[in-house]
């Protein structure tokens, strides 16, 4: 493209300001363009705009560079207005951040410009000016988390982190975006591009862990901290949509993060009255500021996020002044600014602009350079941010070793959540039982073992969604996480399974050596699934304390009983189901659990109480799959019965039984499938010998799934229809999951 | 228990009228007792105190009665003031309605009292006073819905329609509490207890059901009123407590709500402060108040809810007033209101009270009786709602012979909709497809199905969750369900995908020939799976249109592709988990899905291009399990092959490779394995010989299950791994979800 060409045509499509929650309709119709996009720059009275290479020359952005290299002089340029130039460059690097994402969105064919286009002065604004981070360590522990709520348009990520200097987004990587193995995915996803902290797409997750993030800040800052040395100390920021507001998800995480008070979380809503359907006006009049103000939030409002630079740099300063409440910024923009023809319609969402909008965007918004390209002064700009990076981790290390001679046991147990390392011998706190230890209930037994882990694992901390009474989840020794006394260790979440789960996400990605634990009734998974899948996507080892867990709770009946819940997660990927049955195996659990840093753990836990099994171990428990008892000898059992959790007690009962009348009867525990199909062959073959064809299982719970290991000629007792209201041992007996059935069964075989 | 000797002591325990959102710390020390039970009873200068059954004597409640038994006289009962001695009946109920609650969970030793305690106010002016029901046909038509969305509350409602003289709920049922077979199970299930209008009990489910009840009346007042005949014309209440307010289903139900602006849905939020792990405090201190202005509902706050009846009764009638926006009144109470001891603390919400704290609060509200015992003046003050109800519903007949009368064409249409009758040949309507038909994605082949069938089903309407253009949910031939053309069936739900599958159960079960469909991509069922399972354990014939239900999708990368969903579905009781292959296997699967109106259908559908396929069919469909093709001869093929939607043309195209090296090969479509297993021995061997054991399964999701089918000697194709974001072309080659993988397993069999 002839540079020459765009000058006379530079528009740019004026941000809409719309008023209140009121009606933006016949927005499409009134759609403005009016010249602008170097308004800023003719106030310089420079005349630059035949050649935008000329436009800031080097040395001035090397002055710029030297004004803003250590960070406190970055901290400032929040507070004060840049010059006329310095907006020039700013201008022209937030373009260079909408054609990334539209020239890899168009490469690709695939993806979503709409939002990098609309949101690249805010991005810009936080990585460039506000933002503390180390583009080559991205792990530095202090840094400010950013979370890109509204994944989708995860461009505006990778272009911000290429930008800044980050490894993991180079020009070749937003070349390849979306696909077969670049880091540059159809979402931002932490496991593949280092400097993206969460995983998001599925909308409202992200505001949810970046509520986790948060937390984990306040909690470390709490416990850490001392008069003389804020050792903890960064803020969290999230890009939000419309989308993700009207996600239940977001308003259980605010109204939790409003309750905690949570001050260092900014998130900034990307108003912009467009989702895919259309206009919000059809499905989202609600007022969403009004909403924040009730959930305990700062609320404030940047009618122009377009071009209205100064205003985001004012709210962030006023959102960084509020420092007993999270802020939210409503920043209205225009999705798509700068497509001509595009701009403010759900068109230009989610699709390429396509070629001839493409040019007519590079026409409206003056930008005269071949896709990908990015300009050398823009270049040049950013560049300072990998010596900043480095010397604000250098300056935090000094900080920290200054902190380590005065608080020695605390910066152990601070490097410890930092690095995830865990403290040698911890597995020796897990209690022990024999089959002479009282029967109970493994919720109970649950409890036993986070209470003992607790006072070993610094980073242990959690709760349960208004059920901790119920889940056993209290740790005894600690007191609640609340707004006055964030450093403690109990966190209420209130009914709210689903922001439970994503909050948890976003502890565990904090730090390594953060062990968040969460609770609810297991059949209220299903509140939190999509959480949990990400859990396990994302690979953050967060432990699902999940009680109450069959037909065994009795009375609360089928909206409270679980069924299919046990094969569901069995079937998720990256993700462990355990289902103990006595004390060793729920300490098992808890071990596996713990070592699993980077793949979630479900506990299935029971209401009722149950025996300690003869056979039972912890050592089972992490091959996933063990012999408790056998009577036979050369591996070939008449009979092999399996279970888990609350029926194995039940496979032991009717082993005794047959056993009595002289048959040979192995009972498996298969508390772990997971971890048993990762075991070799040679130890599957020696629990389920191939010769053994009489295989029952018993569970209470879906039979889908038990055909694996019972094979064609064995049977699956379990429960295949929802479950009832009435006393547990009535259920059980009317559904047949009882020692009489199995042996029944071992007969018909 | 003596009648004398409560007298002296009869007290009770005070609402605490916490203000605003403040704090009602110290409430427990501040618990005061005064004397109250019979303080309005006095002012009526009738000294009855000695002897409770002389207190009201029949003939007074006969007056009453005929003061009542006109539906028009009823509704007055709101607009004025009782006297004094109706209100000294009217807390009589009230205690009734608290004792049948309280006798009940101590005789089961199991359930929640706190909440009938303390909503027996608002509870008892609903029945009593306010709503329009006929307790002997539970399923008039026009009759005012009621949702427990506190579900855990249930004895609320079961003490309610047991006054009201609903068959289902006799004294015996009461006694059954809990208990096996009983119509009073832990939580109020639809399908087990008429009168329950909807099953409730997790969280935030009941008030999203009573927006799409609400919904349903919305609509169908709009398509069938008249100017001179209202024929559809009821309210819809709601109860709704703390947990429910937490839950992020409330919040996004309640949002759309107020976007539609039902201005006849009518929510009472029970603010006592408490819930399960003990004050609100802990986690719950937004104004949820304020939010709902927010949310554009309508607000009101009664103070005391505890005793101020009348309050209660101004709030009803101003949010009857209030005609375009929903009403939430705010209602402060006690829980567990009445017991000395327990009432305002998390101990009454979910155990027994014990023998010893019954007999306080019995001493406490001055209740002489038996257990279960209904006195005789409460007993005939009810009794005029049988009479009542048969009149209103005989009067609501007698106007729909008019109405059938004047408009027969919409009058045969609304009683296909209540009746629930399929029009006959509705089925001739689904379209046919021959191998010749273009190729296309099942989600466009649905949209063709919705669109056919819109034409013949009066009751089909639904929607998806903002992504319409992506689901092709769209009806062609009407417009949008808006708050100004409620007429209309096309639903935007926006992004709120818990709230929309609630909001269906509501539309479907307000009238058996309402057929709800809802919409959004596959992997967001996690984000629904909790309303989705009460679709199948309340029998609501929802149509779940699943589209981008597998790595086919694409770039969008492993957060958005399915693999364990199919499954996850396959195992959840009463619902059907469909993947059409094609357009005739869509056809099938929307016949099914009509015709199976108490089981919800989940069709999950493609994004990419599929061709038609030889050998499809609806009639295959609804066997479940079906041959496609066969080169065999005597049902013994060298080889089965199966698979579902879009990898049945993988496994075919494989089929015509292996026959063309002489081999025998069957191709079965496994399209509804709940169809299948339901199907005759017989059948199931005529398309799985037992005999052939070289089978092989392929599908784009996890292999967990398969075995069921493939057996122990066969091989399972799938994907038990994240997908990831790359052209679907590239993922499924990556993956080995091709047709040469079949082969070489086959080969290798």
């Amino acid at each position: 493209m002839a540079s020459s060409a765009f000058i006379s045509a530079a528009k740019v499509v004026v941000g809409l300001a719309v008023s209140g929650n009121g009606s933006p309709s016949g927005a499409h119709a009134d759609r403005l363009s009016v010249p602008g996009g170097f308004a800023l720059i003719s106030l310089s009275g420079i005349s630059l705009a035949s050649s935008p290479t000329l436009r800031f020359p080097q040395q001035r952005s090397r002055q710029q560079q030297q004004r803003r290299r250590s960070a406190p002089a970055r901290a400032a340029a929040v507070e004060t207005l840049e010059t006329a130039t310095a907006e020039g460059l700013v201008e022209k690097s937030i373009n260079t951040i909408r054609f990334l994402a539209i020239d890899a969105v168009e490469k690709a064919n695939s993806g979503h410009p709409g939002l990098p286009m609309g949101c690249a002065p805010m991005g810009h604004i936080l990585y460039d000016e506000v933002m503390k981070y180390n583009p080559k360590n991205p792990y530095f522990f202090n840094r400010d988390r950013f979370v890109l709520s509204a994944g989708h348009g995860c461009m505006l990520q990778y272009a911000l982190l290429h930008l800044a200097g980050y490894d993991s987004v180079k020009t070749e990587d937003i070349k390849q975006f979306r696909q077969w193995g670049s880091t540059t995915p159809g979402h931002p996803e932490n496991f593949e591009t280092p400097g993206v902290e969460v995983t998001t797409g599925p909308l409202g997750q992200g505001i949810a862990n970046a509520v986790g993030l948060a937390l984990a800040e306040r909690h470390l800052a709490a416990r850490f901290n001392k008069p003389d040395s804020e050792i903890v100390d960064h803020y969290t920021y999230v890009i939000l949509g419309d989308g993700c507001q009207m996600e239940g998800i977001s308003q259980e995480a605010s109204s939790i993060a409003g309750h905690w008070g949570l001050g260092k979380l900014i998130a900034f809503y990307d108003d912009n009255h467009i989702s895919i359907d259309g206009d919000t006006e059809i499905a989202f009049t609600e007022d969403v500021s009004a909403r924040f103000d009730a959930l305990g939030w700062h609320t404030i409002w940047v009618k122009n996020g377009n071009t209205g630079y100064d205003e985001i740099r004012a709210a962030i300063k006023e959102a960084k002044s509020v420092k007993d409440k999270p802020t939210l910024i409503k920043v209205t923009t225009t999705i798509g600014y700068g497509s001509p023809n595009k701009a403010n319609s759900y068109s230009v969402h989610g699709s390429a602009l396509g070629g001839k909008e493409v040019e007519a965007t590079r026409e409206n918004l003056g930008w005269p350079y071949e896709p990908f390209h990015v300009p050398e002064d823009v270049q040049s700009h950013w560049s300072r941010h990998v010596p900043d990076g480095a010397a604000i981790e250098a300056e935090w290390n000094a900080k920290f070793a200054e902190y380590e001679k005065k608080y020695k046991e605390d910066a152990a147990e601070l490097k410890a959540i930092i690095s995830g390392e865990l403290p040698a011998g911890w597995e020796n706190a897990l209690p022990k039982y024999t089959p002479e230890s009282p029967a109970d209930a493994t919720r109970n037994l649950s409890q036993q073992n986070l209470n003992a882990l607790a006072n070993v694992l610094p980073g242990l901390l959690g709760g349960s969604a208004d059920l901790a009474s119920s889940n056993m989840t209290l740790l005894k020794m600690f007191g609640d996480f609340q707004k006055g006394t964030p450093e403690e260790r109990n966190v209420r979440f209130g009914v709210r399974e689903h922001g439970m789960g994503a909050i948890c996400n976003g502890i565990a990605l904090h730090s390594p050596g953060l062990l968040p634990y969460c609770a609810t009734f297991f059949v209220f998974t299903d509140y939190m699934r999509a959480a949990m899948r990400i859990s396990a996507l994302c690979e953050a080892g967060v432990i699902y304390v999940m009680t109450h867990d069959s037909i065994g709770l009795g009375e609360d009946g089928p909206t409270h009983q679980p069924i299919e819940h046990l094969i569901s997660f069995r079937a998720m990927p990256n993700i462990l189901m355990l289902r103990p049955a006595d004390g060793n195996e729920t300490a098992g659990a808890y071990k596996v659990a713990v070592l699993n840093r980077k793949r979630p753990s479900v506990l299935a836990l029971s209401r009722q109480k149950l025996p300690q099994l003869a056979g039972s171990s912890i050592e089972g428990v992490e091959k996933g799959g063990y012999i408790v008892s056998d009577n036979s000898s050369g591996n070939k059992p008449d009979l092999i019965l399996m279970g888990t959790g609350s029926e194995l007690e039940i496979a032991v009962k009717a082993a005794d039984e047959l056993r009595k009348e002289g048959k040979t009867v192995r009972v498996v525990s298969l508390v772990c499938w997971e971890l048993f199909d990762e075991q070799s062959d040679e130890y599957k073959e020696s629990v389920f010998p191939a010769a053994v064809t009489a295989r029952i299982s018993i569970e209470a719970g879906s039979t889908l799934g038990w055909a694996k290991y019972v094979g064609s000629e064995g049977k699956a007792i379990g429960i295949d229809r929802f479950g009832a209201s009435a006393p547990a041992g009535r259920i059980y007996k009317e559904f047949g999951i009882t020692a009489e059935n199995i042996i029944a069964t071992a007969k018909s075989l």
